[in-house]
């Protein structure tokens, strides 16, 4: 909500430097709903905020609903350090309060306020100015500057143009958060509905969940971005969701299939494009056609080679390769982890892509090829909340 | 892009109306950015672009970018009539050159544009004010305005006022659209999946599309809501996805099943269940998990009665019971539609809703319960583009 402005006792050039801030905040308010994405809208946030207002130390918090807490996504400036992971619940301290309020705080002598108890590092906070983010009249997270830059108090102008700047940044926030939380939603679910359809083969339980650890650190060996990675993500968890079309007779068969019954499970990945192909993502759709080329050529369904195939499906090819070479079937036993990545390597430029077996190779050397390190790089990418 | 303003050359009182002038758009770029419904956030903003300049039609065209036309979802005053359904090519009339260009146009004399083709009823277009909406650098729609009211010409006040506006909308239609994009690939995609486990039982096919056709003539008819029926529309789909972990022999099996086989066929609901209960979205868990109960409390998995059963659930089970019986199976031919409708109407009350059924009953009397007439249904709640 913007605060109604008693124009009639401004003077000329107060009307003037309020129009030019007004305008400012229209530039901003378009940059800060040009994204759905929480990180980015929260980074050009501060960035802005330092703009209108100068400050040590800038914050936003964020409301963890159901816990009722407040926690951090992003912290700029000197405390920093000191901030990061920390969770404050609604109610306590000047943050909490002003969450369980929703009414701005500025507080310029901390050390008499009785909320406050004290810094954790060597960091000297003395002033504070705490801003509630509303949005359709809920407290949604709280922004907060810590001690003036070059001056000792905030002023009633750093604290109007900051809530005239928290009125503009809530929603943008909010709609973000929403964007991200429905993509979660279904990205839940979907690997939900993979896990599922993996415990119809008896024999590869847990196979999804390996193979998606395993994308994900040989993506992040290979410097993939966040948003590459995830797309990663999407395609190793969906990357035999075509076997849903898969009959159990062939799935489940306690002994080689034989010539009719490999076409029937050749089919596979063209049945899981056709699914995720309503995803609009290239990347989702090649990884889960193509993870059953080889770089030879000599692969399904395409027969792609060398270069033509993409990056993500040449990605999940070494980490499907090295679980089912891992896993028992019941007409034989798993390879020994040593021997299974000696096959990867010696694969390289046949079957597998080089770079990414030299990925394979370098994690498997230090003892970092494990679902463990693949799900810590899997938390990650994703969003907390 | 909002345009710098020379404040130098204006008046006080010049400066104090600016000033409400920005303080309203405020208010009104919260407002717009309060929802990530597209059809929300465009009602919202003719509402408010007529308390900014009053027109005797106002109107919001978005770009198909894919065919380059521009096309309506909300047009509001005496023209209404005649500009819905319409589409225009980019680049076509003064519209189409808006969305080309990118640059507001002002057209109060629209007889001497070469570009106007005229009216084509009996409403008579005098002056156009036309203004692009540009997200991130690129035009995603125009916002125009026929004939000022109560006055002969549009003005330059108009043109600034109404670009301002345009500024302050063109993020929240674009962010509403990119959301309702991904829920639609989502829901596109979860189709396609059911659709294609629905095929792994070979005597069903085109089942889930009927049930969603059938529970969306019941939905509509029984008055639920343009929300309730989406999630309607995603329970139906999604009503048999547990069969995701049903046995091939059971599913596929050409005889009645045993009593150990249909307590593994019984498991669908709450198999299913776990898989959706993901979205986070009671309405599409409900109708999942229960859509084999009975109102006389003897369904499963839950056993609940009467009014403990969701509406969800209640027209789910209606619609898949009327199909499930006039579907042949190997060991028994399907009913005749007239006898199912008969067996539909004397469960009401025992099996199945008797609220639900009267629906069925209406609809069915007058011979509008068909496929093609729930696909209507499902298309008229489905976003454009």
């Amino acid at each position: 909500m913007i605060a109604a402005m008693h124009t009639g006792s401004y003077s000329l050039s107060d009307l003037v430097r309020r129009l030019a801030e007004y305008e400012n905040l229209f530039e901003i308010g378009g940059r800060l709903a040009g994204t759905l994405d929480v990180q980015t809208v929260l980074e050009r946030a501060l960035e802005n905020a330092e703009s209108i207002c100068r400050a040590e130390t800038s914050s936003i918090w964020e409301l963890d609903e159901e816990r009722q807490e407040l926690f951090f996504r992003v912290v700029r400036g000197k405390a920093a350090g000191a901030l990061r992971n920390l969770r404050v619940p609604v109610g306590q301290g000047i943050v909490g309060s002003v969450a369980s309020s929703g009414v701005p705080e500025m507080v310029n002598d901390v050390a008499s306020d009785p909320r406050w108890r004290g810094d954790s590092t060597v960091f000297q906070t003395r002033a504070i100015l705490t801003l509630p983010l509303v949005a359709e009249g809920q407290v949604i997270g709280v922004l907060q500057l810590l001690n003036p830059m070059d001056r000792d108090r905030f002023t009633d102008g750093d604290l109007r143009r900051m809530s005239l700047f928290a009125g503009i940044f809530a929603h943008p926030l909010q709609n973000a958060r929403l964007h991200m939380a429905q993509q979660r939603q279904f990205f839940n679910m979907v690997t939900a509905l993979a896990e599922t359809l993996d415990k119809r083969d008896p024999y590869t339980g847990g196979h999804v969940r390996r193979v998606v650890a395993y994308s994900m650190l040989l993506g992040a060996e290979m410097k993939l971005e966040r948003g590459d990675l995830k797309n990663l993500w999407l395609a190793a968890t969906l990357h035999d969701i075509g076997k849903i079309a898969t009959p159990d007779r062939i799935l489940g068969k306690p002994s080689p299939l034989d010539r009719e019954e490999l076409e029937i499970m050749k089919r596979h990945p063209a049945d899981g494009a056709a699914i995720v192909s309503h995803l609009h993502n290239p990347a989702v759709l090649q990884g889960v056609r193509n993870h059953h080329e080889r770089v030879d050529g000599k692969g399904y369904p395409d027969g792609l080679a060398g270069d033509q195939l993409p990056l993500v499906a040449r990605i999940i090819a070494v980490a499907d390769t090295y679980d089912a070479m891992v896993t028992n079937r019941p007409y034989r036993a798993g390879l020994p982890p040593e021997k299974a990545a000696r096959e990867i390597v010696s694969s390289a430029g046949t079957q597998l892509c080089p770079s990414v077996v030299k990925a394979f190779r370098t994690l498997y050397k230090d003892g970092r090829f494990t679902v463990d390190g693949g799900e810590e790089v899997l938390r990650s990418i994703t969003e907390p909340v």
